[in-house]
């Protein structure tokens, strides 16, 4: 398969300038406040945007390491499987995250809730639409025990590329 | 900012051989099995996914024209903003749908409600949490009234390349 090319379409901002103590979901940063810069010749697109209380923001994790198979991720103490975890070093270092969208004001987006660094490169925004994002889960593995720490964990420095 | 080049990671395989016809979104496509081959480099990432009912995959829209800022989109007969609609005519034209998984065969996962079209570019597989994922919205825009019709209502050819 050929490689597809990504432009960035914008930048997230955050007050996180380091991955050592940032929060790992936005779950465990609901106070805090980002903006979404969008570049001028994509702002077209933000109209009936801010009807929506949230917004899924996909983007780059442009300060990870490279991929591995096996992780030790921030929420346990064994190793497993990459796409099993939300850890950042991935084939394709895609995040994405859920966040409530405060306000929209020609290309700058006031989102809350927000949990990537500083200055990461932001590829795609979508409407939250409850009726196709917001799932009854059955199982969730090994996250079953943990995925509520994310309220509090904060993340360290191992997915780091320095 | 620099582009990004992204390499898929495997292919996902569905009924669907034709945007036309298709469903638009998962809960439309709920009894719709489909397959989801990892190439073989990254299958041991795959390891603990088991546990989960259900699994969230990124995708390329390999078949979808040039961004447009405006468009109208399936459930809606007004134009809107491309970041306010889950039309695939995206500056990066990257999809996301939440799946159920039903097994993971060494590097294959079998899935249920898939709304991709065959042969569709995977770019990467996270786990479905709740917690971090499931949203309660108060605000759903232009989607409030129309949402619940992507249970029915079928994609055609308006955001194809050909």
């Amino acid at each position: 398969m050929d490689d597809i090319r990504i432009n960035p379409i914008g930048v997230i901002h955050s007050p996180f300038k380091e991955l050592a103590g940032m929060p790992i979901q936005p779950v465990g940063a609901r106070d805090v406040a980002g903006q979404v810069v969008v570049a001028p010749p994509f702002a077209d697109g933000l109209a009936d945007m801010d009807g929506f209380s949230h917004i899924i923001l996909i983007y780059f994790f442009h300060r990870t390491g490279p991929f591995q198979p096996k992780v030790k991720p921030f929420l346990d103490n064994a190793l497993r499987g990459l796409f099993a975890t939300r850890a950042p070093s991935r084939p394709n270092p895609i995040g994405l995250s859920v966040v409530r969208l405060i306000s929209v004001e020609e290309n700058v987006l006031r989102v809350q809730g927000i949990d990537v660094l500083d200055g990461t490169p932001l590829l795609d925004i979508k409407p939250y639409v409850a009726r196709f994002d917001a799932v009854m889960t059955d199982a969730e593995g090994w996250l079953t025990q943990t995925a509520g720490q994310a309220n509090f964990r904060k993340a360290d420095s191992r997915f780091t590329d320095d």
